[in-house]
């Protein structure tokens, strides 16, 4: 994939730095309906970078759960009859209350009644779906491509944040590629799952989803390209990505944001 | 808060140091009944510290679960149906065997069918509530001091560990200031959780509810310490914190104790 | 215990080492029913290995999920409800792919449902049961000795993969002492659990169950054995396991296996 004329990236490093800085300053609460193999690496994620994360599921208690959060993330992973119910309170509660909602449709490629599920969630409006190009080519019956992309996030009205080798952020009009980011990311389990969660903590204090989603994948990856420079395998990794990501800083983010 | 004049500290360190040793030699079997973000971290820690975790939440099993241990935790976590009705057997099936039990009121603060919930467990006597500050304002109606806190111990004849910059534990009418511990266990997921459930391993072990409080918030609190020195950020000091714990022994507990 | 007449030992290292080159080459997909105190550990595992891990459980998807996989786990854990009839429905699917899945019947010493669950399973001819000493003892209604676990396994025609100081496996005629391992692996919650997702990872690169199994707890244990060696604790030595494994290579496996 190329890059396309509308993308204007010479301000993400700056926007994206501040945004880092917004997430440390307003410590913003992001409830999480997300898998049971994520939830702790998830939760991590989100502790170093400032926000109170939270997971509760149950229909009596999620409402209140989310009334007090900023953002909220919806991931299939194990998608059991109590979580799809989660789900479906969740999202309402958040229409309710007008709060951003990020929907990462884990493995859609993997089963038909997800594939059916999820379709019904994006026709529910959420601010951005992230997904990988297995998970894309499975919801949108194409392979992934910049006029595949747009006309999809166009088509739904949503943002859409594709991870690959380059990750690839449209609204359907402007479109950003990530070139932070590292192969061990996709070493260790649950690294997609928190970058869901950080474009959810990123929504609740960027109100351009957008420049939020694009915000999230490039404090990821810059954290990932730190943290695979002294690695010796995908556990020592998964460790001192958490450590990267409490140290960054604002001045670092400028430094190595690569965007085009 | 400042110390109290019953508070009789002298003997904290040998008392935490034998029962350190205690917890080695007898090696516990504890079940936890907690949440899915904080089991595999529990685990860990329980198994660091020389004891048997269990884990098991199903109605039919849970009872020859609790019978074959020597403490309980229950710990609300992600509160759904299944854990509901676990934690009214779990906590009959250890009145039943005179058993020890802990009680963590995971954000008791954040919903209010889990506050009326929680109130009813604390009138089932539980021998020691783990809790921090926002949670004791929750339940209590009061922020914490020496007076609202001691006079909740008093009134539900339980013993409060109150987590803090400084931990703060009483039966109502002995007081004890743990100065131990680091900011970065609030960094880290599931370290609240995983000091609930040490207590109900020291609880195994020595009989006295109070001093057992004191002696696994001091322990949890030196490793805490003594990870933080070298960690550079959560995730490492995670990992640390369990190699701490494995390696800890009472010389070191005797020497760094610090309670008044 | 002592080695058997029966044994065939000697091209042991170049197979492991061949089926580990297997499973980095064909990246086989993994369904695991498994505990979620193990999910995470078990998932960086098998990611570390080269294969690709999943979790479902919902049995609307369980069915997709494994008629998409080359191998399967059952693990009872935290068995509730849901994994129960989870785990019954994945055994059918798997027989109905004629694929083959690995038992691993964690606690069933501690439960008498359970143990009456685990004989069921049993009756439905898994490929594999790997276990530990109070496990088999449990199931077999004697001590592990040569003879009983052999007579165990012909009776029901399966591999019996017992871990302890040294690990035992046997198809009934065959028997296989792997002497690879060390004692920190019984100090991390999940390494069993991570080890018969491995037995079921080879299985499904390696139609000799036996020498499948084996070949699994050769492989973690020379990661074991190389993880502890610079390892502070369980943390460290849990991170570094993952490390190694990710980076173990043929020709290690041949210099290192100890079977007899």
């Amino acid at each position: 994939m190329r890059n396309s004329p509308q993308t204007t990236c010479a301000d993400v490093p700056s926007v994206t730095a501040s945004l880092l800085e917004k997430l440390r300053a307003r410590r913003p609460r992001i409830h999480c309906v997300t898998n049971t193999v994520a939830q702790n690496f998830t939760a991590n994620v989100l502790l170093a970078m400032g926000c109170v994360p939270s997971m509760t599921l149950s229909r009596e208690e999620i409402g209140d759960f989310i009334a007090g959060s900023e953002g909220l993330l919806i991931n299939l992973g194990t998608l059991d009859p109590e979580r799809r119910e989660a789900i479906t309170i969740a999202i309402q509660i958040a229409a309710d209350h007008k709060m951003p909602w990020v929907l990462d449709p884990v493995f859609v490629d993997r089963s038909a009644p997800r594939a059916a599920f999820v379709r019904e969630l994006v026709s529910r409006a959420p601010n951005v779906v992230r997904l990988n190009h297995a998970e894309f080519t499975a919801l949108a019956d194409h392979a992934p491509s910049y006029d595949t992309v747009k006309a999809y996030a166009s088509k739904h009205r949503t943002i859409i944040g594709l991870s690959g080798e380059t990750d690839l952020v449209t609204d359907g009009e402007r479109v950003m590629n990530v070139a932070n980011g590292h192969p061990l990311m996709t070493k260790v389990t649950a690294v997609g799952c928190a970058s869901s969660a950080l474009v959810a903590a990123c929504l609740a204090v960027e109100s351009d989803a957008w420049r939020a989603t694009a915000a999230a994948l490039v404090i990821l990856g810059i954290a990932g390209e730190t943290a695979a420079a002294t690695a010796a395998g995908p556990g020592s990794f998964a460790v001192s990505l958490i450590d990267v990501l409490y140290q960054l800083d604002a001045a670092t983010v400028i430094k190595q944001t690569r965007v085009s």
